[in-house]
């Protein structure tokens, strides 16, 4: 079976002067990779008929499938659908199905007047199929060339995402042959990269050619992957298990998670099997804690809430935490974080609790307690655990960071208890 | 003056499958953009040494300064030293300075024994010039070929910026006579782009071609970009501040700042000319606007805490909502709302407060509150007001359009009171 293999082409000036992050192609990859689709290559560039043309034409040559985003707002620096129109020999004229689906837009679902500006977007060029964007203005739009596809889709992820899952997956699906790719996946914590290397060094050269590891770090985590692409769904899927078994057995020390699920998610689920609930007593990550415990759908059934007690007054009168205790030893202070962790578990009545109290930076470090220093206590009624951190790196990612390694404190304590 | 061009390439497998958001590039973009370089494309290819080679070739041909991040780990499947070794008709040296630098992060940062896997990162193509890694174990690599500069640098967010910082924008700044480029930025909320467009179409007619105008939009709000690539600083200065003044004008209805500022910035530098303080009260944003407030250095100055009352109880027992409003009413509704921000304002005892309660999908909705629907209330001690929102993405998307609605919302309280 032949490879399928895609470009993304993401348009826009404000992703060439660092003013937005291009979360759409990452989106896409993963998309096309469960699809079994294989990313060659993502590009940006500019809102620049020339670069686009390029660009059109480089990744023409390169892949398959070639899907764009953005440069199809109604405004004059949105170019991409005239460009598209002339690079496949069109002419723009109205469509009927975008057309009134502007209309039904604006009438009903944003109930604001529908401009001159506004109907132009249901033009496109008649050499496209058209694909209805029931989330915006902005149809997406199919072409043809020289046995490749070309899917042209606006920048917004919302309805980006809508068109990739509604029409272009599909569309795929039903011209191409496709191979699967089969991921596995672990999560590790509390070891680098290269320690980790070490560890699996003589696994990783037992290896067969067609599976590929990759080491994924993140956060103060690594993730590893192995992954291949199956002609033979049952007899690879059987031989990259026997290796992804091997795997878990050489990092068991370390290891997370043996499926693909962000931190937060292991968590839910250890909580919901075990029918507990938790809470969280933040300082210096100003709720980042709860917040990635609350993206996950469903984290209400164990999730009862946070205090957020980013002043010392906070600590007191909502946590309980002594005056004296701050005065003698500090906010960021083993004794603070044990005192904070025993005051939510009073006040907010759940199971196990985690406390969090840091610098974060860029001021307010000490020659004892330098930007970076975090004390965190996890426990539960009878017990609790506490640790000391010390992070190297600027305030946002000292928050993210420091996030992720008080969510990892708090599994290992509900895994033992 | 001749435009000074770059091209940034980011090397990794894990791109293409969607496994990380490519932060790197824009941050890149913004640092190159600052210093008067323009950004002509961005590249993302995969751990392959044949795409590495074509987008050398391609990006090399295209611009003046290649700037690559990625792949320069040490573990296997990280393969970009090697491949620009052989590119640039080099062979592997141990670098004495990158040797060094292991030895000392190993002993004295991470507290861990250096391995032979680690030492293999002191080694370097003897073609390039090494820049030395502060932060972590690759060193980066600058390659000069056809009066054109090519970095390599470490993908890990953290070292790549302090390369950048401390070693590429000096170098580039050195080697080419680089024009300034002139951006003046508004924000706007409240208003959409092509509303927005139809307000200023005379105006975006009247620019002269030499002034781009961008839209920039994002979570419900539009930032426009003027910019001017700048020969004779006063004279062009001048002449994009005479359009900056209008544009000012004519949105005047929606403006949130003229300066490049992000709206909890803006909301901290408000507080803080006014020495007030704020609280907020979060049911369904799960902590983001408080990770939102928290972010900015210096926001303990205004910032003093957050109740996330996530289960109904809490609502009670710590925002002191009570139990008959929930039950008539339910927890996403006004009354609620309005009782969360009164209980806030007592307990944490803040000049402003900001309370939100809905439903974030995907699961919880009903017809006559469906998911997306939200009740924000903000308030001092003298005066609330309330608002109700009715978003339709998913979980993800609802909670950080409401977190910004929500401070939107309080930034008007706080400049109308």
């Amino acid at each position: 079976m032949k490879n399928v293999n895609a470009s993304i082409i993401t348009i826009g000036d404000e992703l060439l002067i660092g003013q937005v992050i291009d979360t759409n192609s990452s989106w896409i990859a993963q998309q096309l990779n469960n699809t079994g689709v294989s990313v060659k290559r993502r590009v940006a560039v500019g809102d620049s008929a020339e670069e686009i043309i390029k660009a059109l034409d480089e990744e023409g040559n390169a892949s398959d499938i070639i899907l764009m985003t953005g440069g199809l707002g109604p405004t004059s620096d949105d170019i991409t659908k005239n460009v598209l129109c002339d690079y496949f020999g069109g002419k723009m004229v109205v469509n009927e199905g975008a057309l009134e689906n502007v209309k039904y837009l604006f009438e009903k679902v944003f109930k604001r007047p529908v401009s001159e500006v506004n109907l132009k977007q249901a033009e496109v060029p008649n050499v496209c199929e058209v694909i209805q964007n029931r989330r915006g203005s902005a149809p997406g739009m199919i072409f043809y060339k020289d046995n490749k596809i070309y899917v042209s889709m606006p920048g917004v992820p919302y309805e980006m995402q809508g068109i990739i899952e509604e029409s272009v997956i599909p569309l795929i699906k039903e011209k191409f042959e496709l191979p699967a790719i089969i991921h596995r996946t672990i999560l590790t914590a509390g070891i680098g990269e290269s320690a980790l290397a070490e560890i699996i060094q003589d696994f990783e050269k037992s290896l067969p050619k067609e599976i590929k590891l990759a080491y994924l770090p993140s956060y103060g985590m690594v993730r590893l992957r192995l992954s291949t692409i199956v002609s033979d769904q049952e007899k690879q899927g059987k031989n990259i298990d026997v290796y992804f078994e091997q795997l878990k057995i050489l990092t068991k020390d370390y290891l997370v998670t043996d499926v693909d699920d962000a931190l937060p998610v292991v968590i839910g689920k250890l909580l919901k099997s075990k029918n507990k609930t938790v809470s969280t007593a933040e300082s210096c990550t100003g709720g980042y804690i709860a917040h990635l415990i609350t993206t996950i759908p469903g984290s209400s059934k164990y999730y009862n809430g946070s205090i957020i007690s980013y002043s010392n007054n906070i600590k007191e009168t909502l946590l309980g935490v002594k005056e004296n205790t701050l005065n003698t030893y500090g906010a960021v202070s083993e004794e603070t974080a044990i005192e904070m962790l025993k005051g939510l578990l009073s006040k907010l009545n759940t199971d196990y609790g985690v406390a969090v109290s840091g610098i974060m930076g860029p001021d307010g470090g000490t020659v004892g307690k330098p930007v970076g220093t975090v004390w965190m206590a996890v426990g539960n009624k009878e017990n609790y655990q506490t640790q000391r951190i010390n992070l190297r790196f600027k305030r946002e990612r000292n928050i993210e960071v420091t996030a992720m390694m008080a969510l990892n404190f708090l599994r290992k304590f509900i895994v033992a208890s």
